[in-house]
């Protein structure tokens, strides 16, 4: 009923008056106001005007499903949205879904993480209801030697998004991580389950800064707001990087990464630059060159071979 | 304290007497009495014989741990092993606790599976108490692009195992078929969980006729016991195939994948045949030449190509 409430009241976009609520949703103007009631402990802002009616003044400052929804218009991701307002990781969420067999296109989203991960086992600092941190069921017909690619593709599916929805001039950095005036906005984690065929499902995790300030975040990070000097509704952000996502994965089923890969390039702030990539115990330093059709870096390393690593620590050299 | 009963029955190989057991692991003459018992009731085949005392017979033809661990002698495999009288599939169990963060060397093992699955879904029949449905958890430093040939060093090993066992001639069927006198004797099933980086966990599973007559089995598959005329005991089997898989998952640390490369191409069935792959919608036809580094099938197509395949349905053309 609270659903159906929100619904008619963004729908109308003024004051609607609770006869008319009473009359199109057949409750009594008590239960009116009783729902009106609960919905403002959520966080919504309703305004109550005598002879006028209820209006929305603002939806809550949360990542609530029916928020999501509302005018999202995809086809697949977002079908199911699973919120907490605290997990430990939304990654270790969705793998466990996945293997329960979740359907494509499930969506995990929390307001904050207790054990946020990054990549290889790191940790990724989650400032409660400051930014995305978000994983998404896909379940890919490909190869698991497809795999490196389809990072590639989370990568260049939500530097759109966000390219669009804040106009600030957003990289990639091989392989993962999204960059706002060098520093890091974004992190993407892409987590594989697989036969030897044939992926099973895959997981696209990511964390996205959007109005954390300078002190809640590590030295290296910066937040959409940090860059663009103001505030971003979260809720139209994941919108629109769901919507990315799904047009980037719709692409690789019309002309397989060819388009993807030439994006990623586009985005990418490395190729032609020195870089160092650090490995277990070594450092490679060299040039990369250009990204291979598996999705892995081409690096000329200084002694003049030529490389490939499909994943990495880079730090750009100058 | 059954454990500790078993333990010193079988370690004095003939009879114990009572006041032997009672003074060593100071429980009470009827205390013992009670705990045959149940060990009977299980399935151990114990005798008492006035004067001498106690003496075990046989195990039950069960896969307990406790009988699986006796005299193993492997350092992880088999450190931790879930039994199960009946599970829907080995695999799943394992995938779950190995998700939930289930030790290398984990090991699940059920006397039936009401849904033993086989490569890509297929459905793998199991019939209770006369074969071997196991999957073992591994936990390789490896990049997601060895799995291939991870899968491959499970068919040498389990191959290895079961020629020991059985001195059978058994050969690999490209990708993870054990084929004995051309029919199916074992199968093979590799799941992978990784990031782009490295794998998280690896879980092999293995399914092995072998005391079930041709009747309980498809027409395509035999079991040991079909081929080398007498029965075989399941415990014993499973050690050797848990020493053998150690052996070979160890190897790698020192020479790589050299080794399980050599080894997969003197056992494997189709190199130098005439194959046949059944694609979605085609079929390829051709001669399989040779194994690739990346543990890839070469096959020189009838049409003059050269083309590399990780995995698929072959069937021997000739």
């Amino acid at each position: 009923m609270q659903e159906k409430i929100i619904q008619l009241l963004k729908d109308c976009r003024g004051y609607l008056s609770g006869e008319d609520i009473s009359r199109r949703l057949k409750i009594s103007r008590a239960g009116i106001w009783k729902h009106m009631q609960e919905l403002r402990h959520i966080g919504y802002d309703i305004e109550a005007m005598p002879h006028r009616g209820y209006r929305l003044v603002s939806p809550p400052d949360r990542l609530l499903p029916r928020e999501i929804k509302y005018g999202l218009g995809t086809k697949i991701l977002g079908r199911d949205i699973i919120y907490h307002e605290l997990t430990q990781s939304t990654m270790d969420d969705a793998f466990s879904s996945g293997a329960q067999g979740a359907e494509e296109g499930t969506v995990i989203i929390a307001e904050s993480q207790s054990k946020g991960r990054g990549r290889m086992g790191r940790s990724w600092i989650s400032p409660k209801g400051k930014g995305i941190y978000m994983s998404v069921i896909l379940r890919p017909q490909l190869s698991p030697n497809d795999f490196a690619k389809l990072t590639l593709l989370a990568a260049v599916a939500v530097c759109e998004a966000l390219r669009k929805v804040s106009d600030l001039d957003i990289g990639i950095k091989w392989p993962n991580d999204l960059l706002a005036g060098g520093r890091k906005l974004a992190g993407i984690l892409t987590e594989l389950n697989a036969e030897v065929d044939q992926m099973k499902f895959v997981v696209v995790g990511l964390g996205v800064n959007i109005n954390a300030s300078k002190r809640a975040l590590p030295g290296e990070a910066t937040s959409l707001k940090i860059e663009s000097g103001k505030s971003h509704s979260r809720v139209a952000v994941v919108q629109e990087i769901l919507r990315s996502l799904e047009y980037w994965y719709a692409d690789i089923e019309r002309q397989g990464f060819e388009h993807v890969l030439k994006r990623w390039r586009e985005l990418a702030l490395i190729l032609g630059k020195r870089i160092i990539i650090k490995e277990h115990h070594q450092e490679i330093h060299g040039e990369a060159v250009d990204l291979a059709d598996d999705g892995g870096l081409i690096i000329r390393t200084d002694s003049g071979e030529t490389i490939k690593r499909l994943s990495g620590d880079v730090v750009q050299a100058g």
